[in-house]
């Protein structure tokens, strides 16, 4: 690993103070965060809006690639895959869980299950692609 | 049109109160949204966060919709797919243009490029799918 | 299960003689399908063509659906969505593993890795989405 | 333009001597394709199989990028994501349409509609991405 836990959550509210985002694991081309649901992340009919999950996966995409090839700020999301599979519970935590494909020269690709806290039955899965700047070597052999 | 600008803003407004975009204009199958960037819509380097752009847009598929279909707030989203293209500007507005592909009578799919106001670069593109609720019968003959 | 593996390659011989796909399992919300390369299917540079990893991925998607909800040819595919993680070898077979993420009343959702046959990097991710005609009871309540 | 439609379609004849794709038209950003559909290409019900389409699609973007990049062989697929929107006819030809909204340095993003011929409802919508290699200097400043 090239950034710890630790050092990924100071670097994340440093660089966003408004997240809420919280990194449970990081580790073997993975990650895991979570997200208490609030006022703020609810819709009409008590469930989590999409924009939430859409950034939680977000979140959970770019703490695991800096995880691997260390605190590049500049890694940026090129796309951004999301199916809605259930309806989110409106109380409770999100727990979003990442899993890296590839983790190219140029180009990472990682899925996101996110989950209602206590289900195992996702809530939505997210499929997205991130450019990886010039020099930030991986921290393992390219695959 | 089942509903017009006006009803579908006044609609917006009550069911979310926190929702910052605004609605230039609805019809032939479309919409065009905009929002104000401000400190909350910001991410490191003065751009616009990726997650803002995503709820703009699925705002301008959801205002849309319901312009040809009427007000039917079970319309739920069931997928997104956004492609960023190019750095947004951190002042000024952005801009949705949404186009409704398929107008079915239980999924609606459409396309919305995004714009820094001013320019005609998008910065994304989005395709979202909607899953209509039994009964909302389109407005239009199914196409 | 609503379907066996027999009688669903049964089914497909019989629907899609031109198909050379092999269904190697199914089962708990899943498949798992083969395809042997040849020339038809290979591209400048011995690698397999994009066409045909997605062909092959649809179809695994179809023959999960199917063990699950029983052999219902009006089920059509809605999205897919595939990113391109490696190169695959131009020799030996390709292997889809399939994961049905939801099955609804209206609405499936899936996922399929792709891989060279012996190795455990996926060629290919694909996320897709099918329409199940009404009166296709799920085999299993609804989750 | 780096490449005229009679180059493209000698290099397209002689790379993919299978393809039954036509180029009718390349230029500003765009192309256009054809393809006559054939037994082979169809599946029960008498409609187009996605497969054909996305593979449609796919040599869309590839023969606009080229047309404007010239003729890099090594431009790759790196994602498509593919809505069905409408039944096609099982009879005549399929037009794809593509138009790039993004040419950089390493990525290339286009869309593509699909039309049956003679109507102007498309019967299919695709999003894709190219990784384009280094050193492939786009025929226009990057934008």
């Amino acid at each position: 690993m090239a950034a710890t836990k630790e050092e990924l959550a100071a670097f994340m509210t440093a660089e966003f103070p408004q997240s809420k985002t919280v990194i449970e694991a990081v580790g073997d081309m993975g990650a895991t965060v979570s997200l208490a649901v609030g006022h703020g992340e609810l819709r009409p009919g008590g469930t989590v809006s999409g924009p939430t999950l859409m950034a939680l996966a977000d979140t959970a995409l770019y703490v695991a690639i800096l995880s691997e090839i260390g605190i590049v700020p500049l890694a940026v999301t090129t796309s951004l895959n999301i199916n809605f599979l259930r309806k989110p519970a409106g109380n409770g935590r999100v727990i979003g869980v990442c899993k890296l494909m590839k983790l190219g020269r140029s180009l990472a690709v990682g899925e996101v299950s996110l989950y209602s806290e206590g289900s195992d039955e996702p809530v939505a899965h997210v499929v997205g692609t991130y450019s990886i700047p010039p020099g930030a070597t991986p921290s393992r052999p390219a695959r």
